[in-house]
Formats: C-alpha cells, sequence, structure tokens
C-alpha cells in the first residue's frame, strides 16, 4: 500500500507527514510484538502505557516542557477543551481565592468567540477584554494591546494563539502585556509544535490534534501542575462553581496519566509520531524556519499580485499556519479551484463561513507542495 | 501487510474482524478517490458525510430502528456517556413536567455503579432502585424485579445492559418490570450489536465503540427524537439543572448530523465496517446465534470442571460476552495464563479490580477461536 505524495492544504482534519501516514497503517495491523493491532491492545497495557509515555516524552523534549507542567491527553476536541479550560482554571482560582473570579477573553476570530460563549453558556462569569471584530468591523487583526480591558478579578486569560478560520495569528505570546501573574490559557489546536514557545508562561495550553499533531480524536493538555488539584467537592458546589464531567476534570486525568478512561491509543500514538517527525526535521527551531519559509512564498506571490490576491489580514496578525485570500469575482475563483484541482493542489477552499481560499501549511505540509502551489498562484496571476 | 488470524480475548479496547482490520489500514493510506487518507479528510466533506450516513443506515438496518429514534456518533467513551445521560434525560423529563426529576439507577456492576456515582456528582437527584452488592454481597447476579424500588418523580431508569469487569448481563430487556411509560436508558457498551433488541422501549441506548463496535473514541447514541429537544437555557438554568458542555448535547448533536465539532471520521468508519461485517453474516440474529453457541461451549466446559473452573455469576444472569471465572489458587491462574499464552490464547486476564480469568466473546472473536480456547481448557482441567 502506497500513495503518491498529495499536495494538501485541508485546514484539519489534515495532511499526516508521509512516513507517519505508513507507520499508523502498518501498526493497524500488528503493534510491536502483539497479535493484534494498535486499535485493538488494551489501553491499560504495557505497550499503551508506553505510547503515552513515549508521547508525553517526544512533546516535553521538542518543547523544552519545564517540570512544572504535565501533559494530559483526553477526548473532546478544541470545543470539549472549551469547557474543560473554563472548569479547570476557575476551579484552581477559587482554591487560591475562594472565588469564581471573571474569565477574560481575547475575541481575534470564531474560535476565541466560541470559547468564550461556551464558558458563559455554562454559567461561568465571563468578559471580553478585546474583540477585534467590534473594534475593526471584521475579524483579520489583533486589537491594540493597549486597548485591551481586563476585570480585577481575572480567574485566567484566554486567547486563540492562531484562529484557523480567519488566518489571525498572535505573532509571539502575550504574556508582556497582561497584569502580571495572571492565568494564562491558550488555544493552539491549529499551531502547536511549529514554533517555539516558553511554556513556562503558560497555565495552560490547548490543542485539538488533528491540524499539526495527528488525528481526530485526542485533545492535548499542557497544564501547570499546581492547577491540578481543587477544592473538596463539597466546597465547590457550595462556592456554586459548574462541576465538570469527569472526563474533563484535569486532576482525575492527571491522576491516572490520562488513563481514567478509555484513551484513544492509536490517537496517542499518530500524536507521538508527529512530534517524532518533528525531532527527525532538527526540533522545533528548524520547524519555525520550515514553517515561516513556506508561509512566506505565498504571501510573497499574494503581495506581488494585490490585484489578483486579496489578503484580508492585517501584515502583523498573519497566519503562518492559515494563509487566507480571496480572489476578485467567485467565476475567478472558481477558476482557480479548478486549475489548482488538475494539479492535485486539494484542501483550498475557505471556511463555509468565510469563503474564499486557504492555504493551510502544517508541518506536514511539504516545502515541494508550497513550491507547486506558489509556482500555479504566479501563473494563474499572469494569464487572467 | 498481514497478519496470523489472532485468538483475541481482550475486554476493550478488543479485537476488529480481520476484514475490518485490512479495510482500515487500506483507508488510512488513501479513501477512495482522494489523494490522503480516512484520518486526514475533512469531517465536512462529502466523502465524511457519506461515512457517517452509511454508518447509520447500517445501524438502523441492523436493529430495525424506528423512525422515532435518531443515532448519534460523538466523542467521550462509555464514561462521558454518563454526564451526557444525565444532562438530556434530565432536560428531557424537565420539559415535560417542569421538574428536575429523580434519576432512577439498577446497579449491577462496576459500570452501573460508576454512572450512577458521575449523575449524584454533576448535581443530579438520583436514586438506587436496587444494587446487587447491597442485596447480594458482591457483584454477580440481578437483584429480583419484586424488589426494586423506585421513587414516584422517575426522570429516568437507567442500566448497564452488560457489566464487562462482572460478567453480568440482563438476560432481556427491563421493560416489563418498570413503571409503565418511564423513560429506559441501557448502557450496551459492551453487548450492542450482539443481539436482537426490540429499540422503540428506550428511550435511549448508549455505547463506547471500542468493544463490539469498533475503536476507542467514538461513541453511539441511539435516541428517540422526541429528547432532542430541551427547555430554552435560561428555563433550564433557573430550574435549577446542570447545563452539559455543548459536545454533551443532544439535540445540538442531531442538528448537526454528528458534526458540531470534528468527529473522529476514522472511527465512525470502522464502527460502520464493523456494523457491516454483522450485516453480512446474515445481520443480528445470526450474530446472537453465533454469539450465545460460542458462549454455550465455555460455559459447558466451566461447568463440567467446577473443581477446575469456579464461575462467580449466578447463572440466569451470566454475560454472553464477557466469561469470567477463576481458578482454585493463584498459582493454578498462573498455570493457565501461561499455557494460554503458549498457544496464542491472548487477552484473557480478568480485570484488574476482580482478577481471575475473563474471555471476552465479542462478535469479532471468531468460534475457531473459541474451539482453540474451549479445546485447552478441557485439557488444562484434565491434567492439574
Amino acid at each position: 500500500m502506497s500513495r503518491e505524495p498529495p499536495h494538501y492544504f485541508g485546514a484539519g482534519p489534515a495532511l499526516l507527514p508521509e512516513s507517519v501516514v505508513k507507520q499508523a497503517s502498518q501498526d493497524l495491523i500488528t503493534y510491536l510484538s502483539n497479535d493484534v493491532g494498535v486499535c485493538e491492545i488494551s489501553h491499560r497495557s504495557a505497550d499503551a502505557i508506553d505510547i503515552i509515555n513515549t508521547a508525553k516524552a517526544r512533546l516535553a523534549q521538542a518543547y523544552s516542557i519545564p517540570d512544572t507542567h504535565e501533559i494530559l491527553f483526553a477526548q473532546g476536541g478544541g470545543t470539549g477543551a472549551f469547557a474543560a479550560v473554563a472548569y479547570n482554571l476557575t476551579a484552581a482560582y477559587a482554591k487560591k481565592t475562594g472565588k469564581k473570579g471573571t474569565a477574560n477573553y481575547l475575541v481575534t476570530g470564531s474560535w476565541s468567540e466560541k470559547a468564550a460563549a461556551e464558558a458563559k453558556r455554562l454559567g461561568f462569569t465571563t468578559h471580553i477584554a478585546a474583540n477585534s471584530k467590534q473594534s475593526a468591523g471584521k475579524y483579520g487583526s489583533i486589537p491594540d494591546s493597549a486597548t485591551w480591558q481586563f476585570t480585577n478579578d481575572i480567574s485566567y486569560v484566554y486567547y486563540c494563539d492562531n484562529e484557523t478560520v480567519n488566518g489571525v495569528e498572535f505573532p509571539a505570546d502575550i504574556s508582556a502585556n497582561l497584569p502580571q501573574g495572571v492565568d494564562i490559557v491558550a488555544d493552539m489546536s491549529s499551531n502547536i509544535l511549529s514554533r517555539e514557545i516558553d511554556i513556562s508562561k503558560f497555565a495552560a495550553i490547548v490543542a485539538g490534534a488533528q491540524k499539526n499533531i495527528g488525528v481526530a480524536g485526542i485533545t492535548v493538555y499542557i497544564v501547570r501542575k499546581d492547577l491540578l488539584s481543587r477544592l473538596p467537592h463539597e466546597e465547590e458546589v457550595a462556592l456554586g462553581l459548574p462541576i465538570p464531567p469527569i472526563v474533563f476534570d484535569w486532576p482525575t486525568l492527571a491522576k491516572n496519566n490520562s488513563t481514567y478512561n478509555t484513551l484513544p491509543i492509536f490517537g496517542v500514538h499518530v500524536l507521538s509520531l508527529c512530534v517524532k517527525s518533528v525531532l527527525d526535521k532538527g526540533g522545533l527551531k528548524a520547524q519555525q524556519e520550515e514553517s515561516e519559509s513556506k508561509a512566506d512564498k505565498v504571501y510573497q506571490v499574494i503581495d506581488k499580485y494585490p490585484q489578483v490576491f486579496n489578503a484580508p489580514v492585517a501584515k502583523d496578525a498573519r497566519s503562518i499556519m492559515n494563509i487566507v485570500f480571496t480572489l476578485p469575482s467567485p467565476e475567478l475563483e472558481k477558476k482557480f479551484l479548478d486549475g489548482a484541482k488538475e494539479l492535485r493542489l486539494n484542501g483550498i477552499k475557505g471556511h463555509r463561513s468565510v469563503g474564499g481560499i486557504r492555504i493551510s501549511n502544517y508541518n506536514a505540509v511539504t516545502p515541494q507542495s508550497i513550491d507547486i502551489l506558489v509556482t500555479y498562484m504566479e501563473s494563474f496571476a499572469k494569464i487572467i
């Protein structure tokens, strides 16, 4: 079984590195010395525990994760993580202060908007510290940090580091622009493992795996360890804290090395292989250089032909991972998509909510694929 | 890539049919006319939607699911379903009556015990209508239905149709023994698709896929459609109903054909292939005959050598799917396990909480595997 290396720019579930696909396909049949495949072994078997620990060790190596932080795996995706964050960060704040506090959200696109709405729906007190749609009329920029307005009882500050739908990415972590000592939570579902990060600055990093680090069905949490204990249940109830389903209770996950309930070990294994492929490239520094170089090529051709390619995102907020643009008319957009398809350049249609074109530039997208795409864009721009 | 057909009796994640493993492994590389595999396509692509709808159609065919019921897929496993059931059934009861009601649980093993505990922890009013550990001193039987005691405000009655850890299975659905018209919820995580069932009797059936119907990471809900709407959010809050994370909100899942958020399409595809393998055998009637015939063989050899094999479960509560027994000493147990391993009879150690031996007799376990196992048990019993 093999395939022609694809040129696939889908936003997620997304392309996997060729070596990972091959290995995963093999491991479905038999895994190591087992008579059965990796989907069939018990999540409590020695081989499954080794898969979990290897995935954690590789992630820890890639990010130089300090001892202060723990890695958890769970089900539920990014949308499940919206809830998990609110439950666990609020509980941690309540343990420290005896109060529920207010969750402060920076809203710069669809995903952070949804995250804030979910916390509010669940009964948490939320506050929108900044909203680029309100300040700029549409998503596509990051409001000047001088305009961010926080409450005095911040349980945590939440932001989405890279907005997949809108193509907006924070150029750096935001800790310098926040009140000192607040707990920072970042959703890195679409840019985890794409660039170097100082993990110590974060209370929690959350990411659905299916964009840049594996397959759908696994969520990664990198959590500061002091968040992994809570008040006794009765005290939380007395404080009026919403109680999380136990599958979203980080202390329970941590106590059980992510196997309180059945963890999809296949997904953890694929994640581990994806992290390995970054380590094999030379680690995050090398990956970041590659990601930036690939993105630069696409943005250059966009900027070279502004009459053909319209990039709606402010330059200082342009995403390295999801490059969005539009064409002057629906007819030209269709022509662009049709021509791309002929070259097997697939998965480039923009999100249904915004339309246009979106080039997802995840780690599995090779420089060769980007070169073919850029050549196509250039020739398209010249002939129309 | 191929493997020697395994003789694997693990309780879950469990064996998959050989044809399913082969197909899944192939589909990881490329799926239909895509350049990429089934883990890499968008959950909103035409092929993904077709996977979802095909899985639903096959399940509907296998069970003759009536139009009154809807099929949902989600993440979270059986443990997530404990919470989802409490949230959604209580909301449905509140919509009907304006009250929270009391969730009534029949506890016949570890899983129903956990389900009841989770509902209570989340703030629902719960009542244990029967508990075999309390009435009989240990799990291993089903209390006489004449002794079941219900409240007057039943929001729903919950039971675990097959207790995987304890090897206890209800011989038939329990509707005849319940107050008329109550909503019945059954956890069928370990016996879904093993026998014929009249779906119309259930408000909801829930099942983690990784035992008898696929891989870890997918939960199946078969839900009566009138449960798929709720009171307005503000009214639920005013009633003091715990609010579910949106990933556990069945009306939201139903409205979006299970793709409100990213659904692990690979898992749905494997589930679909597993259902197809039952349909190919001749459907649920044929599967039930095969399952019972396989289980009979094992129970017969157990009963033939009562001085060697001790079956702790009452005969009328014996599970077809998880056959548990103990041997007279830890030494003999070890000898039994070692001998089995030499014959590649794997995955037969009992659950860590109860010890002993457990033979899981899921649909993917072939009659050939059972024959080899039974021959081994017989020869073991004769020589010791």
